[in-house]
């Protein structure tokens, strides 16, 4: 089966920065979208901040098993009544796979419950992810890490609930150490944060990354599993 | 140190329900503040819905340690104001007890990010709280189980996250279960959620039970830890 | 690709008391074989205690994906030089599925360094198996909990790890809970602990419980990760 | 009430290394011991490889609330008996706390079930210990990292089961990041391994390494908790 994904990019400095014009000319989602397409079999869409309900209608979400979020510097004209929608669908059994600034997106935030802050620096560091759970489907393929010659900086103390699992912690050249591959269950949903992503660096055009993304809606994707009945409830136990 | 508790009640229940008066005459914030004095040297204080802010003033929670909340059916009337303020302590370090109903109060569903719903039956049924962490300080002094002879039923399905620790697990009379002792932290603070305590059974007289919350306390009580810095960071390391 | 599933069992009750033989007359090991083989394409061979190197010789573990385990009265008879052979393979990716009585085995304690110990009653108590994590692909296709009729109580406190994802939670009649369905990620194996299976009740032919180890298999076989090296390290980066 | 505390050191090292005696003249459990005294009110005493029962007696062990493990390269040389006595006194709620190259001591490999296999480096690496989880009690009075001008290195894959809480998380110069504060609950005692400590530097000379040792004496001391009974078990609740 195919699993459906839909790839959501905010879609702006795409637009306007000549410097990620270049590394994305047709944007984050369409690297997001064709790259992880060489690691799966998957039904990709797109959708984009400035398209009507941001692209992602009830129609859209309900034929998503997997959403993928890329958001940066708009996270505040996401409209609440979007957030709220894909949240009831994260809870109901929908993948969600956060990316990068993604951190401070409002359904992360509405779904980790904490601040999401982070340490964060632009300059000329390395980074390197170490595989720190090799059982992990998520790091399928890999081998002990993953090396990106230049990236943004994230370091901790980095404001998220516990990690249910914890996939890849991050060295930078600049002494900073970042959790930056973790899992969540959220209600039915599975949710991974995933660290890397700035928009001036081609970090969508590393084929690990890629790998990565794809491994996670794998896992993320939605199992026909119970669907749980809530409020009163009569005994199933006959009392004496 | 006194730890400094707030104590936070509904208190509506108390008002109008002839059997909630009998078993709680000066309201349940009362009978779990005295209570737990039993149990350990706390500074309490109690705060209701119907006083001005709810009673949780700017003053009041910057002088308290751990809050304990218990609501029911008027968790709508909480301000989105107090409960944002609640939460902003409970990031910087305050801890916090939520009790039995308080599961859908609107701070606990803000720091835990599902619905928190769940089943439950007001009937005949026997709550027994078995003990799963025996190692961990809120179930000091307790034998393998709690018994309460009455109590509402809650069931599995919880919507919650994994909690962090599991410490207690509820048998009921009519065939359900109930994650019913759980630890969480967010930010600098701590949370645990204890189930027991419907407002119709005399659960907050119970020692057991006091002796749990007041383990809480203890537990809860915010540490002088490292104050997270976020935000734009310099490198540590020179970078060559 | 079908994965390759060894099921080991002690055979002995199967041998000598009447009522195991007439629930199981070829053994556990092919009630379970011919029953998970409904829910998924496997290739599936057994091993049983008797057989030379209890039919666990380097060959054969070294063509398991998974194995699972069924074990009760003789673990003292499973020779330390398998056991530790069997622990290796864990380590290295294979993944191990523990059932009932297995608890008690060497090689689940070995694992687990607890005592794995547990209250036991053999009567006539209905066990239900309620699914409270019901994102988990190991609860896929099943309602909101599994009923037994009959089944041996197990009871808490369980003394194992807090596992990594709580999967099942059993009620029993008699008053008991127990953390039925546990995972653990143990090197790059991945282990599901799955209580149901007495020998004396035909659980093996409830359909959902075969449901859950096929599941199981699914999710514990191993995943072509990383292969940490370990041992002295030269440095990545120049030091300057 | 004061924590009795036992310091157990193999003691070897500083009896033919003429760089480690300069810098533990009297032994590295002399260091902790007197260095921890200065963060907390403990009954401090010490016992080394080379006593009777390596100073592990049954007399001691029962008058010890936690005991400080340091060992390297002796592990072999500890008996099985003391061991497991060790971990018997662990499951009964004592505490232990695992020192740097204590990783590979027999008692550590048993608790964790798994190979507890690293990364290790002797150079010229900085190593930088990240809080992570600041509300924790172990880092208690820290800034936001513990800063050790020079160390061993250790690095990931560390193949240990996933900590029950992750404290600290270390970033060394050469391109390393390791997870070097692990919490771990077994039976009824408390688990913490902490990374620092290689034998030529003085590590536990250093303030906030000392302060982190002492507030997990405090969080690993025993609790008067449940004495969970094991075996065969009436019911509690009547059978119809």
């Amino acid at each position: 089966m195919a699993w459906k994904v839909t790839v959501w990019n905010e879609f702006l400095h795409e637009k306007t920065n000549q410097k990620v014009i270049e590394i994305y000319p047709q944007g984050i989602h369409r690297a997001i979208a064709d790259g992880i397409s060489r690691h799966g079999r998957f039904e990709v869409r797109t959708a984009t901040l400035e398209e009507p309900e941001h692209g992602l209608t009830e129609e859209v979400l309900n034929h998503t098993d997997v959403l993928i979020w890329w958001g940066h510097r708009a996270h505040h004209q996401v409209e609440d009544a979007i957030v709220n929608r894909v949240h009831q669908r994260v809870l109901e059994g929908m993948g969600l796979i956060v990316l990068h600034s993604g951190h401070f997106s409002k359904i992360f935030k509405k779904l980790m419950g904490t601040s999401c802050d982070l340490k964060w620096r632009e300059a000329t560091d390395k980074e390197r992810l170490w595989v720190v759970d090799p059982a992990h489907p998520i790091a399928e393929g890999l081998g002990q890490y993953i090396e990106l010659p230049g990236e943004e900086m994230y370091g901790e103390h980095f404001d998220i609930p516990a990690p249910d699992e914890l996939v890849f912690v991050s060295w930078f050249t600049g002494g900073e150490v970042f959790r930056s591959g973790c899992t969540y269950h959220r209600g039915q949903g599975k949710i991974f944060y995933f660290r890397p992503g700035h928009e001036t660096y081609p970090t969508y055009h590393n084929d690990e990354v890629l790998k990565v993304i794809a491994n996670a809606v794998e896992w993320a994707a939605p199992r026909r599993g119970a669907r749980p009945v809530y409020g009163n409830h009569k005994p199933i136990e006959q009392l004496p």
